[in-house]
């Protein structure tokens, strides 16, 4: 499969950890000639190239998507449409672009509707993300054996899906296709909503008494690691996402008052009753 | 320190992840002859005689505590207030007892005076927990480097609190010195909360749609990894703590129902404050 796919030149536009590690997997599995990256930090560009990360880069990002078959958004999502509409008189005619951003839904939409007069636009989102960021943490193999979302809509042209897919798979990751909607609500749910709760679990023990977080233990650590997420990056896809977002908040908020009563009130087996249902599906998680 | 301590017999009263893991740390310091175990399950009791973590057990608390000097409450804490008075009149006369309960406040109040006839009562709270529970995990080392909150109140005789902290420390926990009502708010803050808002957050994604739960990353699997907690343990924690939980929560939905609007309206510069300041203040926790 993988045999079948090479592109002479692609251009990765946002070098951070995703879009280095996506790099770095392209050049293992021999699926690309020239890397050309393109980032909003020169200095982070220069360690990029040094590494052997991309090839060459540019700071226009216009400029850097010159002659390239293939087209990576790994900036954060709130960029990726200001980016589209900069890029898009540049782009190879019949190029592919896709994307690696949380948030699909009318995104993918508003990109297939700025990109479709040049470039076949595919969405992409490989859950392997961390609240660590950055080129320091790169890793070729970081897609391997984690999901793939691969969005397609009504608009899609089959080659491009297809080849999107392939790549995906090429470098091991487990590619599953949604509609874009459908990724909204699943990833609304089991991720968007979650870092806001982690992030306010954080602000509300600092509200109560800031001393007290010295007091936290490996559970609140856990619970919170990926309120150590990048604050520009959440904001955006929380807004993107809101409808779906402020939905899940909403059930989340009457969730909570309801076992705010049971616990005020001493309803002990309502509360073992909630804890255990909890349980029972978190064990079936697994991941630890 | 730990040459003075030696006990010539010891009763552990539940022999889960805590009470084996203390019962080991004894015998590897060599701080007492003979530990009695007594449990709810006599066959965790005969594995647990089995593999040296206790050397007799009873299945009755009062034969259990019989002629020991130290008697440590390892049970869930929704079970002390019953097994103190069923053990009180068996202790020997000034027996030191003490507890590795997650809640302290009036449950401390309660202990003392239900054991002031017979002996000394100083709480204990190691904080060494984890999702998992059981004997299979227990270890020597648990409480080395890590806390120990050990409660002080106007009943504390001073020479038993010297001997539990110099016992803790013994075991290589570091010991901190705290009111009951104190550590209710501090753990109530850090600890009950997170946990309520674990199994909610679970349970909330469950209601929104169960097969979503399939997607889960690594981020659902850490901040949720303590719903895999024991629901009996917490159901009891919660409601020994209910008035600081109860005031908790109610911050915690305060500050979602703001950011809730924030998202809700695109307050994008708001949202990024509130997750940047949470991003500091959980970067300075550590324990990754």
């Amino acid at each position: 499969m993988s045999k079948d796919i090479f592109f002479d030149r692609v251009t990765v536009l946002g070098v951070g950890l995703i879009g280095a590690s996506f790099s770095l997997a392209l050049k293992k599995h021999g699926l690309c000639g020239h890397i050309c990256g393109f980032g909003r930090k020169e200095s982070n560009l220069i360690v990029a190239r040094e590494r052997g990360i991309i090839d060459s880069f540019y700071l226009d990002p216009s400029r850097a998507v010159a002659g390239s078959g293939l087209v990576v958004l790994c900036l954060p999502v709130g960029l990726f449409l200001e980016t589209a509409t900069a890029i898009k008189s540049s782009l190879m005619a019949d190029a592919v672009v896709t994307d690696v951003g949380s948030v699909k839904g009318r995104l993918v939409s508003r990109l297939e509707e700025i990109l479709s007069d040049r470039a076949f636009f595919v969405g992409g989102h490989p859950i392997a993300g961390s609240e660590k960021s950055g080129i320091g943490t790169a890793d070729p193999d970081l897609f391997r054996g984690r999901r793939c979302i691969v969005t397609e809509t009504g608009n899609t042209r089959s080659a491009a899906l297809k080849l999107v897919v392939d790549l995906w798979r090429s470098i091991g990751a487990l590619v599953e296709k949604m509609d874009p909607q459908e990724h909204d609500r699943v990833f609304g749910a089991v991720s968007h909503l979650p870092h806001v709760i982690a992030y306010e679990m954080i602000n509300t023990i600092d509200e109560i008494d800031s001393s007290y977080l010295e007091y936290a233990g490996r559970g609140l650590a856990d619970v919170t690691r990926i309120a150590s997420s990048s604050p520009e990056l959440w904001r955006d896809i929380c807004i993107l996402n809101r409808e779906n977002l402020v939905r899940f908040i909403d059930a989340f908020i009457g969730r909570l008052q309801r076992v705010r009563e049971d616990v005020s009130s001493g309803e002990a087996d309502r509360l073992e009753g909630e804890f255990t249902k909890a349980k029972a599906l978190r064990d079936g998680i697994g991941q630890d």
